[in-house]
């Protein structure tokens, strides 16, 4: 059985998790989990991350109705990161845009690439 | 002008960076980068990451040859977190393997998906 405390945390007690949306693989966002969110996320089947800023879970999407449903969650080699692939409801990003990178750094300038949805 | 210090790096001084490959959006690795680590990125069009266990720069690929071109850098909306979208040559995991996220927990184990390069 897969054990989330076989992963690595930071000194918080932190590992990052990368989103990406499993039908298009456009990288959606990057937010961190502890292990009770990894097991939740395993568990729910909804991705849950842990909010440094609230120290508190966060189901994505549980009051914007914005969810990430888990296809599958990868580990990287050094099992200090983590891949989850999900079918993701509207936007991922607070500012209400599909991913969170919506700026690019194109000819040294940095460039809006991605409007809010509508 | 884009600012490397415009983006928010961590008590140690880094950011997280995500590489996707450009071509296929497979996500490859995730590393960290420092101030100078982005600017230099940006210079040579050669992705340099900050290696936190030797606290050196790490050119991608410079000893290896598995190198990462830079496509385009994208900066998500919190300003602390980087995706760099790369050309990769060979495979982006010391494991030999294309990606580092070599590894999916499925039906509740973690199982090897990938293979390494020939």
């Amino acid at each position: 059985m897969f054990d989330p405390l076989s992963l690595k945390y930071d000194a918080a007690g932190l590992i990052p998790a990368i989103a990406q949306d499993a039908g298009t693989g456009e990288v959606l966002m990057m937010a961190w989990m502890n292990a009770d969110a990894v097991a939740r996320t395993l568990e729910t089947g909804r991705v849950t991350y842990w909010s440094r800023s609230r120290q508190a879970f966060w189901v994505k999407g549980e009051s914007s109705g914005h969810v990430q449903a888990l296809v599958e969650m990868r580990v990287d080699c050094d099992r200090d990161c983590l891949l989850v692939r999900v079918d993701q409801t509207g936007p991922a990003c607070h500012t209400n845009r599909r991913s969170c990178f919506y700026r690019a750094v194109r000819d040294g300038a940095e460039v809006e690439i991605m409007a809010p949805m509508g």
